[in-house]
């Protein structure tokens, strides 16, 4: 039989064990929240001190490459699939200290995704909007992030989507300032499409080829270039998402480089139009086999079948035709989209479905409804007349050196 | 004054907060550690499910582009400096599942790292090897990590930096395959060089220029390439390391997207070099603000200054020299480095340095110590007699199609 003071005893030393564990718990949660933030900063710093996040970024206007730098906080960018590249995309943009993100996406994160950059594999099962905005949050509290985990292409869904892109600028009631396409599938693309010649919005395609060695990045500006349902279908070859062709026990390929180099590409197209720098790239290919970096630009085609984009290139020839000369001279200087391109060039007549067919012949059996995006040039045979990948970009290269 | 009955009563009631507290505390470290791993993958598989982590690598195989993918497991890969090029490069090859990684870096996180990929506000103060490793193992159970958080110039710890890329590999006492250069300074990269060129050790060089807007990636295999005492510093300009210029209140600029397609064209090589398949690059440079990516190939300076970089050139002639014709052919066909090359050029002598200089007429004002690695071409004035930009990559494109 326990007496009083033994009682008293057994008292005071649970108490304190009871102290102990709640200090140990307060640590653990204390550390968890420090974790999760940084504080919020108010006004973008050039000072060049550990503790600022935005020093290196801001060096870019000592550099001479940006004039205002701190005007990427006005932007919202919409990101339309959060995988292996859209993901990236939007971290890129983050750490850019974008004003604010839209994300879209309606799958969810799983351990067959961890051959990419970003998601980990803790966070299989989440949504991936939701478990972006997480990991985004933690690494900039600065960038605004709204997020929809749904898929763009349903009837209701487009309706809302076309709204958010309409109203879910920064400022609310705005449109956003630019969308991003980093879908895997042709239907995707096509509702991205569909919605930016409505409205007449400026987006970028983004696409990586199925054998996972080839992709490219692209900017369209509704009724001046061609819109994706002007083209062949020269960058996507695939009209079947994913999830047909992981029902069939196939699946395509991917490389967290291709991915990485493609986000990268897209994200730096990105800045350098909205921040107004540099040669803003109307399509840009790369095909890592051969470290090849195919550029041009597409003007639209006058029988597009969507008939948004008719009237699109009707308002732009409009636009064009009304320009006074002069301003237009000025207009060129400042415009960074507009220098170097004389819109020459319509593929829709340069090739043929039938040869872009023939092009991708040194590709072996693929599962049926995979194709590559991207063709490997056919290695000559001994005795061939056309010039090597590497001797043709060194001339390149030595040409460009004895002109400087 | 507390009866017995009052006390056991206060007793049962500490007791059971003491347990909740404890579960709970439990239930928080439970969760914890289930965050920090996936379980250990004994063998490769290509199966598509959403458990595998490797099924959209496996992929490669049935895709055509890589005949062995299992066998990235049996390499090791050592990468020095683990900052905005690599850690994305480190976290790529673990993505892949590469066998062993050797991580080399002396630095601490810090928020002003926030601009580029891959470390996270919560890491700032953890030196960069440590938080890499933690955050490498967790995204990777299967990938072995060596680091080591020291830096390689001194003394002491270039000779124990010797030791571990010779005797570092995944079995012990086996050599590391490959040497990743992802440091920001010239020293770091000669002492690398000095290393690699006394073991005849292949290695890879990576950089990023101070202006932010362009880099490159360079292959370098001792005495059959030029190595980085042969060739002019075409490649990294400032020879003043980032702590220094910090004392000084400048920094240089960085952008996440530069250094996500500079590691990303790194690894990319880096898998196409030991898994054999497409054509890996000697040389390949990036230039952001133009889009414009020039590759090349160096013959090493007979004149070098590094006495084993003559010693492995010497070498190098006897084993071409020795090599029967016959078995010449055969390896040719294998060896994917020593396709389409003629070894033809020696930029040594094509570009003066004073060429070099005049060459970057086009940057403005920059702060002492910091000058860009790469030249952005000058514009012409109206009338001048080249070719832009976009029109010439064009042409290439047409031609390539035309030939398809």
């Amino acid at each position: 039989m326990a007496t009083v003071e033994e009682l008293k005893l057994r008292v005071r030393e649970l108490e304190n064990e009871l102290i102990k564990c709640k200090q140990k718990q307060c640590a653990v949660e204390d550390a968890q929240s420090q974790q999760l933030h940084r504080p919020k900063i108010d006004k973008m710093s050039a000072e060049v001190v550990d503790s600022n996040p935005y020093s290196r970024l801001m060096a870019l206007k000592r550099m001479g490459i940006v004039d205002d730098y701190e005007k990427i906080r006005t932007f919202t960018v919409a990101v339309v699939g959060v995988g292996g590249v859209g993901s990236v995309t939007a971290e890129m943009l983050t750490r850019c200290g974008i004003g604010k993100l839209l994300l879209f996406d309606y799958d969810k994160v799983e351990l067959a995704n961890m051959n990419r950059l970003f998601f980990q594999p803790h966070q299989a099962g989440l949504s991936k909007v939701e478990a972006a905005e997480h990991t985004l949050r933690n690494i900039n509290p600065d960038v605004s992030f709204e997020t929809h985990n749904y898929n763009i292409t349903t009837m209701d869904n487009f309706t809302h989507f076309m709204e958010r892109i309409s109203y879910g600028g920064l400022e609310e009631g705005k449109p956003v300032d630019l969308i991003l396409s980093c879908v895997d599938n042709y239907e995707a693309r096509m509702a991205i499409n569909t919605a930016c010649n409505e409205l007449g919005q400026i987006w970028m395609e983004s696409g990586v080829s199925e054998n996972a060695v080839s992709g490219h990045i692209q900017l369209i500006i509704p009724g001046e270039t061609a819109c994706f349902a002007c083209a062949p279908p020269l960058v996507v070859a695939a009209n079947i998402d994913e999830k047909t062709l992981k029902r069939d026990g196939v699946c395509a390929a991917s490389l967290p480089t291709t991915m990485g180099v493609v986000a990268g590409l897209l994200v730096q197209n990105v800045l350098k139009f909205l921040l107004k720098f540099g040669t803003v790239s109307y399509y840009l290919g790369y095909n890592a086999m051969q470290d090849f970096f195919p550029t041009m630009a597409m003007k639209p085609n006058p029988q597009c079948t969507d008939r948004y984009c008719g009237r699109q290139q009707e308002e732009y020839k409009k636009k064009e035709a009304e320009r006074p000369k002069v301003e237009a001279v000025q207009e060129a200087e400042e415009e960074v989209v507009h220098e170097d391109n004389d819109w020459g060039i319509e593929l829709v007549s340069e090739v043929t479905d039938a040869e872009l067919q023939a092009a991708s012949g040194a590709v072996p059996d693929l599962p049926e409804g995979i194709t590559v995006a991207y063709t490997i040039p056919v290695e000559e045979t001994e005795g061939g007349e056309t010039v090597g990948e590497t001797e043709q970009s060194l001339e390149d290269l030595m040409a460009r050196m004895k002109k400087l």
